[in-house]
């Protein structure tokens, strides 16, 4: 369920469906073009308007790919890429009249570089399958995501995702060396060279990331891999109050056995929630802090990095930042306290698809903003309150109302205010890691920069000139 | 000294001197144009050319920057953006008509966010000062470059500079988060959020990393610092041959204590050229290695650092990867190592402007590539050499010719083709910290995939379309 109303696709005057897919079966493969039941009876992911069109390519190659906008360029239909359908703002709502193209048979590891630490994969790929073929080399993607097992490469790519390392690895920006993809015109941009550097001019790839499929459809990339560390250490930190996370951050930044690997922050009210909801007390510590802050240090062996954490925790304690900690003493203990964090349909499956909000704030000014949010909140009606948890140790919140939807519209530009508004006073961004989709295109409209948007507009019309990739997300329709 | 003729930049037809001087001196601060020898007698730099122009601005400000480019447009002459004039592919030569823009006075350090890690800084502040700045907080800049008294974030920017620790922390690409920029036709692009995580669509910030001031002029950028390790400590690996550095970077990759800081190549030759040309014997061990690995390992503290390399060395000699080790066990002799690894000038004093090339390799590939360009040099002149060393962890290398400047065209074309030939079999690139610059822009047009060069040939001409930003470098003149 969408958290707000979506602003709908608002595709051309969509040519006839049968002519469509007769021109499609006949440019692709056998079995690359569904329709019909074939397509509304699968799982539509996140949102239910996913699979709306009815219509489906599954490309197997680059060159397929390039058909497939190819007739819909001929057709002047629109082309909605998806991948493992689990964005969150929309970003592959479809409508009849639309061709959706799944990546699900794009999903070949081309290749793994062990010594240069580099990957070569298809945009289908999950970072789950990914994730697996790096381990075999003691490597790592350097991102990690809660939907690590259905998200793809290519969707990943194409909203920037972020997750719970990129204090330490930066966002999926960062980790692309290079790209192969299609381009609306049909063009196959290809340039996948294999190594960390170079510097050969501007960079037309990265205009892609993050694009969300509206300026062509990313086919592949090659990405940086990272060291993977054996052993993992988790420890959850109950703080005195949110004032304290900065410096309960900065005592367990440089720990002396090892690396921090994730700082994930739940306020107290949403680790007592979560509790009641896994019907798993944590006892006096579950109760203990005025917020949590749940530490994963990783490191060559297990043993170190508990006594660092045990460490890093009374050091804490000393300083007053920390009122109490639990230190998991086995797999299956930080297993559970991680899901505790992870778990995030919990809130949604009590309040009926509570609207969600992906923030950035500067660390320092983190427990100003979430005070700000909860008296804003307050003052839009008595009682509404919110969840907070989040990537802390990068400075993104995720807030979920623990109100059902829908809402008026009045009511919902209140609490997008409560919510948005504390952002300017301190650097904040109002979407952080879910992307735009067709959900956030007012809010990118209303608050990115002018000059900004009016150069991303200027690319769009220079290299999709018909708006036939993806519209509606992003950016506004044309002429809409 | 370039290493190989440049292609000329080609202002369009050039105002009078006089006039656009006056312009100039209209539209900015007292003391912001300089003119005639307070141009030309200053230090050119790398390049004996950068100053040709004769005519330099020096904004204070991103408004002054922008009335700068206004004048420009409206008297038809281009800008040349300068920052620390380090760069080696003549990416800031400028010619008589044009205007240099200085960005000496954009050197304000405007904000460092200890807890978000996040600099925001302007074009103009050198990366020593930055370092500086952010040491002071326990911090670094994650990128770290031989130039960096010099070379400014601007310039960093704008050739998408590497170094040492991009096998870790990636390129300069990889470190910006937000930047604010004039764009050629006066507009401020001004979007510097100094947080991590932004998925906010496709970002037209990134064209300008790596353009080299071909489409606009970058004035301040939010970068991401990484926690600085307190301690390093350096060993010299002699190998037993080229084919032994996977297996010696493997080694050293996931060290007990801490992490590789860097790994630094040098051909025997090379080590034995440094070590006469700084009259500093190694004694035993700089004879014995058929390659050399410079490499640092950084952490809390020094002694287990010590101790971790003394135990990799002692593992990768049990392997027969090395064959000796020299562990400096002061930091007065890890600086006298590093010193023959970081002071490329030796080569070129010795051998007149000697050539010099900036190729990347997957490590894999390495051993035979170093080996084919040898061999293709000596096919190309009997005798013909050269020196190789570079940051092989990410498997960038250097290669300077052991022959003085200047060469017949023929003889040019031919040892280009030693170098870069051998390159598309291993999926390596032609250029990968250094830039295109003017010199290398024959070669991008060459060797680049043809998609991207008319996708960014494209934007050059919706951003740039009367051609005034930088013309020469990076993309071709247009008409010429």
């Amino acid at each position: 369920m969408p958290a707000f109303p979506d602003v709908p696709p608002t595709p051309p005057q969509a040519p006839p469906a049968s002519t469509l897919r007769a021109a499609l079966e006949a440019a692709l493969a056998p079995g690359a073009v569904l329709s019909g039941d074939d397509v509304t009876g699968r799982d539509p992911g996140w949102h239910p308007d996913n699979l709306r069109a009815g219509l489906m390519v599954r490309p197997s190659s680059t060159a397929e790919v390039a058909r497939v906008l190819d007739v819909a360029r001929r057709h002047g239909a629109s082309v909605v890429p998806q991948g493992g359908r689990t964005g969150l703002v929309g970003g592959t709502v479809s409508a009849p009249g639309q061709i959706i193209l799944s990546t699900e048979r794009l999903a070949r590891i081309r290749q793994i570089d062990p010594d240069t630490r580099v990957a070569v994969v298809e945009a289908g790929v999950t970072l789950a399958a990914l994730q697996d073929a790096a381990a075999a080399h003691g490597l790592e993607p350097g991102i990690d995501i809660a939907a690590r097992g259905s998200a793809t490469i290519g969707g990943m790519i194409s909203t920037n995702a972020g997750g719970m390392t990129a204090h330490r690895h930066g966002v999926m920006r960062h980790r692309v060396l290079a790209l192969e993809a299609v381009l609306p015109d049909g063009r196959v941009l290809s340039d996948l060279a294999p190594v960390i550097k170079a510097a050969t001019g501007p960079d037309p790839r990265h205009l892609l990331v993050g694009a969300e499929g509206t300026l062509g459809i990313v086919t592949a990339a090659a990405l940086r891999l990272e060291p993977a560390a054996p052993a993992h250490a988790t420890a959850l930190l109950a703080l005195r109050d949110l004032e304290a996370v900065p410096a309960a951050l900065a005592g367990v930044l440089r720990p002396d056995a090892g690396h921090l690997h994730a700082a994930e922050l739940m306020t107290a009210r949403h680790l007592a929630f979560m509790q009641e909801a896994h019907g798993h007390s944590l006892g006096p510590v579950g109760q203990a802090g005025g917020a949590y802050l749940l530490v994963a240090l990783a490191g060559p062996a297990p043993a170190p990095l508990q006594e660092a954490l045990e460490g890093l925790a009374a050091a804490l304690y000393e300083g007053g930042a920390v009122v109490d900690a639990l230190i998991a003493t086995s797999g299956a203990q930080a297993e559970r306290l991680w899901a505790l964090r992870e778990d995030t349909g919990a809130i949604s499956q009590r309040f009926g698809g509570a609207a969600g909000f992906d923030v950035s704030v500067p660390v320092s000014a983190l427990s100003g903003y979430i005070r700000a949010v909860d008296a804003g909140l307050a003052a839009v009606e008595p009682g509404l309150g919110a969840f907070v948890f989040g990537h802390v140790a990068d400075g993104n919140l995720h807030i979920v109302l623990d109100r059902p939807e829908p809402f008026p519209e009045g009511l919902r530009q209140r609490i997008e205010a409560a919510i948005y508004g504390p952002l300017g006073a301190v650097g904040g961004v109002f979407s952080a890691e879910h992307g735009i989709g067709s959900k956030r295109v007012g809010h990118l409209m209303s608050r990115g920069d002018p000059v900004r948007l009016a150069v991303m507009a200027q690319i769009k019309a220079a290299l999709d000139p018909d708006g036939l990739m993806n519209p509606g997300k992003v950016l506004p329709v044309a002429g809409a």
